[in-house]
């Protein structure tokens, strides 16, 4: 993977770039839609391509581990065959989804046992695995079995869990140096920060982490309820010490308005679900502020769901039109706001390129961050 | 409306005609995708356009009526502007549904009282406020409000419904007089034949219908349970009694075997639920028979879902791909399978029709039932 940067704002810490991957190029700052099964909810590939033009997505370790598993992925050449997508994707390692599993997951030095939320059976991931079945997966870029700490966390487990964190890290480079690429390309390994919401473990980390020369950088364990202001702190101090040539992808971030205040502090890439989930509950997001679709006021006013007009489902249906198909919980109204809500993320990020690249990114981001705070 | 046939089956009764209304023409046979509220379940209308190319699709009174409501669609100045839906459509009159909702509805000579299946509250239909309601929506084709007889049905039952149906059509007529049209196109009424399974009674009703004089025809009351040779001895004595100039609609069929063999009895139209539903339930229907997707055996067939490729999905995703999205029970599975069957059946009402025009229809259809017979 090779990382150039085309231009820097005089006024934020904010880049815009390029990645170029062996699957195609990444423009940043870009927001990845997360295909948690190999599929963006809703959205068929199709549309992720002309309407929303995703230059990258995620897929999710721990679920396509389980389903359709390792081996079917491995006998489709890897996920972008399987899914037919033929541009870049991302893949986290599961150190997420298997924290979440309270109850169902210990986590000891060698990794973690946990038991499938689909049928109760016993699995077991560590680093070295993990980066086995993310080779098998196959996806442009691979993520470092890390541990994500909840919120609040108590300094002393932070600090503990950063460790191991950084153990495993080793542990995932020594093993990916002895594993080829399976299918002809090239796979690029981002390390994670950690640190909970202390500035000094984060600084910590980030210098552990700037220490191993990958060629990406990711920050975790942000966006787990943390108040925003926290989030940003760390952002600022993890992104003044990772190397400034390299991408900064912030994990699981986040609302419109963290993704600008981010970029603003120097981060490259951003995944969420909240474009994908939010919008399947009928809330989209657009450039003047929120919107519940399914309020009763929206039931007689037949403009268009967003005049804008960046995918075609924004003036090609009115706002009752899917307000009436939330009320009678039809598909469509699923697929037209996750259409939706996606492709306002990326005109965001696309958006925020521009103005980079103009030089009057930080203006643009405080207007754009006052009008994105209203409920419409 | 005007209906032109262009060409007859020399070895059946199959005919290929254009039925030209003022949103478009309308080719036939033809099958008309069920958008119940005013969606066809899990497809954007431009899909409906650009891969399924539907010349017509229906939406169902008693759905519309109760959501979003006839005043919202009078507001919206029709289902066709409401959808954004520019090609025709035909609205059935609610009587199926109502006949469907046994135990909360009662059937007399004024009307049916009934409890809506969304909030309990209690609603009238007759033959004058269904065709007022009809208006509203604003269909291309209405249908006349009729009681759908079940199956079995006892002869004294069913005769006295087929006479009340009669009556019924009467009031319908009388009211739709004094009724104009809405919006500014013309709407063609169909009225429909009913009468169980008993021949006597489907001939009394054919040649009541037959002398009302209108634009097109309808036979109602089958697809209900009884068995395929029914239907067709049914279809059979009410094509030869209903006029040869005017188009005839089978409502609520069916397989893609009873699809052709009732075009080969004389029929021009036709919808069902069945290529959406049983998409939604990983049933495909393909010229070669019909594929459970959900089965273990897909699992690592990696070929195309369907090699013919009459929609992009067939070839786009695979069998172990769609497989996978049912498994994980994600809605992108049922949107695939869903673009797959409607563009299957409405490229075997196509092809019926270039075999009538090309005088071997008959042929043609008794190999594709045979094939179609199968379970892949």
């Amino acid at each position: 993977m090779k990382f150039e940067i085309k231009s820097k704002d005089p006024q934020s810490k904010a880049r815009a770039g390029v990645m170029t991957t062996d699957h195609g190029d990444i423009e940043t700052p870009i927001f990845m839609p997360v295909g948690t099964m190999g599929t963006v909810k809703g959205v068929h590939q199709k549309e992720l391509i002309e309407e929303i033009n995703a230059d990258i997505i995620l897929g999710n370790t721990y679920h396509l581990y389980l389903r359709p598993k390792t081996e079917i992925l491995e006998k489709a050449g890897g996920l972008h065959k399987f899914m037919n997508w033929e541009r870049p994707i991302l893949t986290d390692s599961g150190g997420y989804q298997v924290y979440s599993l309270s109850g169902r997951r210990k986590i000891k030095e060698e990794g973690v046992n946990f038991k499938s939320h689909i049928d109760g059976s016993y699995h077991f991931f560590s680093p070295e695995n993990v980066m086995e079945i993310q080779r098998t997966i196959g996806a442009d870029i691979i993520m470092a079995f890390d541990e994500c700490t909840p919120y609040p966390c108590d300094y002393k487990y932070a600090k503990r869990s950063m460790h191991m964190t950084h153990r495993w890290l080793n542990r995932c480079m020594a093993h990916l140096e002895r594993l080829p690429f399976k299918y002809g390309y090239s796979q690029t390994f981002f390390p994670i920060v950690q640190g909970s919401t202390y500035k000094d473990l984060r600084k910590q980390s980030a210098e552990f982490i700037a220490n191993v020369g990958a060629e990406g950088n990711a920050i975790g364990g942000l966006s787990v309820g943390e108040p925003a202001e926290e989030m940003y702190a760390m952002t600022d101090v993890v992104c003044s010490i990772l190397p400034e040539d390299k991408p900064r992808y912030l994990m699981g971030v986040g609302t419109p308005i963290n993704i600008l205040e981010n970029i603003a502090l120097g981060v490259d890439m951003f995944d969420c679900v909240m474009p994908t989930r939010n919008a399947r509950n009928g809330m989209l997001f657009t450039a003047y502020g929120s919107i519940n679709i399914k309020n009763k006021k929206w039931e007689d006013d037949f403009s268009p769901i967003d005049s804008m007009g960046i995918t075609y489902v924004d003036t090609y249906y009115s706002k009752a039109y899917l307000r009436h198909l939330f009320a009678a919980n039809e598909l469509l109204g699923k697929q037209i706001a996750t259409v939706h809500n996606l492709g306002f993320y990326l005109w965001l990020t696309r958006e925020a390129r521009k103005h980079i690249l103009a030089g009057d990114f930080a203006d643009w981001k405080n207007k754009m961050v006052r009008q994105m705070d209203n409920r419409l």
